[in-house]
C-alpha cells in the first residue's frame, strides 16, 4: 500500500503530525505503537492550553478523533524496520506487514526511566508521577519525594517547594549531580527540603493511592505523592537504521521546520530536544503539525 | 506594581505563556491588547489538536479561564511602552498606568493584512477568511477566491483547489509573485484555476454570509469564499524600543527557547518566525509555554 506518509506513533507529535497531514490531503498512515504515546497513562493534564483538565487518554482520544475526520488512516502495531524503497520509504511492522510512503514522521516520543518496582504502573497518576511540571501543583501544603540524582531532579526539587509543605529527595549516590544555580537554589529552600543520599526505594505501597514508600535500610517515609525524574531513554532503533544524527543524548537532530539529516524523514515531539529538557504535550503537538506541514512542501503538495 | 513577569498579548501565545508563568509560581500580568488576538475573531478553529472544532473566541475564552485559575493576572489595555527601569523594565499602557516586572515576554503577534473593504470585518469567518490552512477544508465542492499575488496566495490555490470545485486567483498587479515550484504546482491545476491579474476586490456582498465579489471594471464574481492573503505586519514599535533584533520581515529574532537578543526580553507566538511563515494558534501555544519556561529558568524559578 502506498502512502504519501507514515506517521510512526501515536502521541500528541504523531496525531498532530496526521491531523494536519490529512487536512493536506496527504494520503496518510499512522501506525500507532502504543496508542496516546506517555501521555495516554499520564493522568491528569491540567496544563494543556485551551484543554480544561482531562485524563491524557481522553485528550488523545480528541485527537484521534480529530485524525480520523480528517482523513488519515490509523493501524495499530509498533514499526520495527524502516529501509529505502526505490525513491520511497517502507515501513516494517512487527507482524511483518510493510507500508510505503513518500515520506515518514517519527514521533515514537522517549520513554521516561521507571524504577520498576510493583506498584509503579499500577499507582501511576494516583501519587506515582513522572511530570513535576505537569503534575506538581497537585500537591499543595502536602509532602512530596523527589526520586534522582541529576539536574533535573534538582530542579524539580525547586517546583515542587513552591507548592508542597515538605520535599524529599531521594538519591542512590552519595552525591547529587545539579547544575550550581539549582543546587544553590535547593539550598536556600532550607528545612523545607531534605535529601537522603545513598538510598534507594524498595517499594511502593498502596492499594488504590499511594501510601507511603520503604526505602533502603527498610525505613518507611509517608508521602502524598512521588515524582520519579531519572532520565529518558529514546529509543534508536530507527534512526540508526536511517542514519539519522542525533545528539550527545540520543535525540534526533531536527532543523525548525522538523526535517532530518535524510531528506524525506521527519521528526517530532520528544523523538528531538528542540526545546531543550522542556517535553510537553503542547510543544508535541506543534512539532507534529510543523512537520505535517514541511512533509506537504515536501512532497509537493498533492497526493498521488 | 512589581511583577515577575509580564506578558504582552493574549492571543494563543500570551495566554500559553502566562498558564504555563502562574503554574511556575511566577507573579505574573498580562495586559490584553485585543482579547485573544487574531484567533478570537478567526471563526471556527477546526485543526487545533486535542480540540474539536469550537469558535475561536471560545477557544481563548477557555485559555483565559486557565490563565485565572494558574494565578496569573490580567488587565485590559494596550502597552504602549516598555522601557528599562534599574534592572528590571516597565510596561507603560496607553492610559499612563505602569507596571513593573523582571522580565517581558511579548506576544503581540503580527496583523494579518486587510482589504479595508466595507463588509470585510462583519463577514469575517461567514465566507471572508483569512488562513487557508484553517478553514479552507470547509470549501469541499464549492467556489472561492484567493485574493493576493505573493507566494503564499499561490501555495493557498494549491491548498484550496484539493477541495474546491473552482479557484480564482485575484492579483493587483500584472504578474504573480511565486515561487516556481509552487508556480508550477498551480499550472498542473489546469482550467480548475483561474488567475484574474491587473484585478482588485472592490466590494464584498453580502448580508449574513458572503455572497458575491464586485471587482474592478465593475464585474461580479460569485464565490462561496473568499481568502485574503496580502501579507503580516508586525506591529514593530516595541520590538524597536527595546532593540530588539528583528529579521529581513520584521518579526522578532528568537533561539529555540524564545530569548531575544536582549536580557530579560522573550516573544512568542506570531511576533516571531521560528516556524517560518507557518502561524498556527498550536505553534503559538507551544512557544508561550516555552517562553514562560525561559523566564523561569531566567528568574530563578523563585517567585519574589
Amino acid at each position: 500500500m502506498q502512502y504519501d506518509l507514515i506517521v510512526v506513533g501515536s502521541g500528541a507529535a504523531g496525531l498532530a503530525a496526521a491531523l494536519y497531514a490529512g487536512r493536506y490531503k496527504l494520503k496518510t498512515l499512522v501506525v500507532t505503537g502504543e496508542f496516546g504515546g506517555e501521555t495516554s497513562t499520564a493522568g491528569s493534564i491540567e496544563n494543556y492550553p485551551g484543554v480544561q483538565p482531562l485524563d491524557g487518554y481522553e485528550l488523545m482520544k480528541i485527537m484521534k478523533e480529530q485524525v480520523k475526520d480528517s482523513g488519515a488512516e490509523m493501524k495499530d502495531g509498533k514499526a520495527v524496520g524502516i529501509e529505502k524503497a526505490g525513491e520511497d520509504w517502507k515501513v516494517i511492522m512487527e507482524d511483518g506487514e510493510a507500508y510505503e510512503a513518500t515520506a515518514v514522521i517519527l514521533a515514537i516520543g522517549s520513554r521516561r526511566r521507571h524504577l520498576n518496582l510493583s506498584n509503579e504502573k499500577e499507582l501511576t497518576g494516583k501519587g506515582v508521577h513522572y511530570c513535576w511540571t505537569c503534575d506538581g501543583p497537585l500537591y499543595g501544603g502536602k509532602t512530596v519525594a523527589m526520586v534522582g540524582g541529576g539536574d533535573s531532579s534538582v530542579k524539580g526539587v525547586n517546583f515542587l517547594a513552591e507548592y508542597a509543605e515538605k520535599v524529599y529527595l531521594i538519591v542512590r549516590g552519595d552525591k547529587v549531580h545539579a547544575e550550581p544555580v539549582n543546587a544553590e537554589r535547593m539550598e536556600k529552600l532550607g528545612n523545607k527540603v531534605e535529601v537522603l543520599l545513598e538510598t534507594e526505594v524498595k517499594e511502593i505501597v498502596g492499594k488504590n493511592m499511594l501510601e507511603k514508600l520503604v526505602l533502603s535500610g527498610g525505613k518507611d517515609l509517608v508521602v502524598d505523592g512521588m515524582f520519579i525524574e531519572i532520565g529518558f531513554d529514546p529509543d534508536t532503533t530507527l534512526a540508526k537504521q536511517l542514519g539519522l544524527e542525533l545528539d550527545e543524548k540520543n535525540f534526533v537532530k531536527v532543523d525548525n521546520m522538523m526535517s532530518t539529516n535524510v531528506p524525506g524523514i521527519f521528526a517530532a515531539g520528544d523523538t528531538t530536544r528542540h526545546f531543550g529538557e522542556f517535553k510537553q504535550d503542547i510543544t508535541a503537538a506543534a512539532m507534529g503539525a510543523v512537520a505535517a506541514t514541511a512533509v506537504y512542501e515536501y512532497i509537493g503538495g498533492f497526493a498521488k
